[in-house]
């Protein structure tokens, strides 16, 4: 396999993955030194080319990073070739509460079509995970001709 | 959300992960202690109660769990509801070439629909990573009433 690391993160193939409502498979590393990985909803700060993750404060990925904020994310194109693929390793340069409920519903109608995040509570507060990319890598299409829907 | 650890790997609501075709992700340790996740077919070995990655010798995550076996893996139901997920975290407690390579033809009728893993080659040696899972995590389907193709 030979992976490219020539991208920018606001730039096509790259974009694409973020534009489609692909899941972002993070990364993070538990007290322990052990590996732990979840699917996420993602977001790109083309502004600022940030990685934007939207948690919950207390939740073990949002501690994880708290503690080491090296990431890797992982993503697969589900709409036209799940063996196209970019890995984005990087690290979490800032957690933002501000605008984090208008930013859980901006992903709700990207990713659940609807207008507003439908597990809002107050017993959670949002916060922003905002990622600063170091490496990007990226797999072009792949078995193309063995992929047909069955 | 409340994910629920009583699962056994060859059980439903489990197996059916295994049994259709998803793409897990798998997240090592690299060597300077950052996470490393990345997407790969995967199977399951229900006689042992173990999950097996087919990878190649000399790979980045075949040298992590060389160093560090731990390992964490993701799964969401890409058939039906991917907000339902798996995560098995665990330790890779054997290597083996013994049968790596009728292994990968397996797994690509599994995900490609064809007899032979079209990527076969003298300089690849495959090797089956033997992963038994210490915990397993697992969340019911949520937001159905959000999910329409469009």
């Amino acid at each position: 396999m030979t992976a490219v690391d020539a991208y920018h993160i606001s730039s096509e193939p790259i974009r694409k993955f973020f534009v489609d409502r692909n899941f972002a498979f993070l990364s993070t590393i538990n007290r322990d030194g052990s590996p732990q990985v979840t699917p996420t909803w993602i977001d790109l700060d083309e502004v600022h080319g940030l990685v934007l993750i939207n948690t919950a404060v207390g939740r073990l990925k949002q501690k994880n990073v708290s503690r080491d904020p090296r990431v890797s994310i992982s993503m697969i194109d589900g709409r036209d070739n799940p063996y196209s693929m970019v890995t984005i390793r990087g690290k979490v340069i800032e957690q933002s509460r501000v605008g984090a409920d208008e930013h859980i519903d901006k992903l709700a109608r990207k990713y659940l079509n609807t207008d507003r995040y439908p597990a809002h509570s107050p017993n959670v507060s949002r916060i922003i995970l905002k990622i600063k990319p170091d490496k990007i890598l990226y797999l072009p299409p792949r078995y193309t001709q063995y992929l047909k829907s069955d």
